[in-house]
């Protein structure tokens, strides 16, 4: 074992414990509390592997998709996490997340940072199957959540369905099964109240 | 999508929102508050993808590794966080386990059901290096914390380097240079002052 690689990725090991600290605008499914980026990163981790079969391409490499969840949300470390419903701080997203990402995966060696990096980026351009599926899945989570808990998160910031469904239509690219399924149960949420229409 | 399928697929991933709030012994790096399982399956999942490297069969299967990590605490829901060195605890944690296994996974149509109690009994089996790898990454994780955070768990309990020792060498069948580098980090803790000799 190289010490000085191993002390890299230690430190890399110890940065990222702060995501446990980074909330979500989610709350949990008993509105109990919200939910941290490491609870959400670990919840959508193991929806990848039940929800495979709804993958618009079946080829979909799993494994991929699993790490591009498990690492995706890092950045918001520094970053911070950014409401989707929030064009404000949509605006500079772009730039804080890069930033970010320079910062914490180069505590890496240069092998393994270049590795995270690249599942990073290939997620944030869409650019591949598993970027999209992953993505799906990501912006599902949070939607069960919020059916489940009684719409906490919608009603907190004044949610409508229209809202939903233009932030979340990009789902339709990873899977339209999921896609299809989503705009159900937003029209349960509304009929049972706890979705605006 | 076959809905009785989805519907149970969901149910699932409902329930297992728990896993948030099954605390555990561990402080986090901060020693602001302890640390879910949730989160630390995220951690340790991660962890698996940066430290392949170090385990003792070079050619282990890491998806499968990462897949037991992300799943093998969920039964925690039911059966509670068992600390390692709680001796009256640890006597009926196996019934409790399989009990809540049955109930948890029972939840998941049945292919996926049998999947995740396979891929859990292996793990606790210990009887692949798949498992001992994971197993070896689950013990390590609490120890990185504790030495990061100055010994919170260890000193609100007591522990001495010999229980932790007894408790994680285990650690060698998985990955030997890892369990090295575990006992030159307790005795570094040790020396700091934070783990008693």
């Amino acid at each position: 074992m190289d010490p000085v690689r191993f002390s890299q990725q230690l430190a890399f090991i110890t940065e990222i414990d702060k995501l446990k600290q980074v909330l979500r605008q989610s709350w949990l499914v008993d509105a109990s509390r919200q939910e941290t980026d490491a609870e959400h990163s670990w919840h959508i981790a193991v929806m990848a592997l039940l929800f495979k079969e709804y993958a618009n391409v079946k080829s979909v490499d799993l494994f991929k998709v699993v790490q591009m969840l498990l690492i995706h949300d890092i950045v918001e470390i520094d970053a911070g996490d950014t409401f989707i419903y929030d064009k404000w701080q949509n605006e500079d997203k772009e730039v804080r997340e890069q930033e970010a990402a320079q910062r914490l995966f180069g505590l890496l060696p240069q092998d393994q940072e270049h590795e995270f990096q690249q599942l990073w980026e290939e997620f944030e351009a869409q650019a591949s199957p598993e970027a999209k599926f992953a993505r799906a899945l990501d912006s599902l989570q949070p939607l069960i959540l919020a059916y489940m808990n009684g719409g906490c998160s919608w009603q907190t910031h004044g949610i409508h369905r229209s809202q939903v469904i233009d932030s979340k239509q990009h789902m339709d690219d990873g899977s339209s099964e999921l896609w299809q399924k989503t705009q159900q149960l937003l029209q349960q949420a509304v009929e049972k109240g706890i979705l605006e229409d």
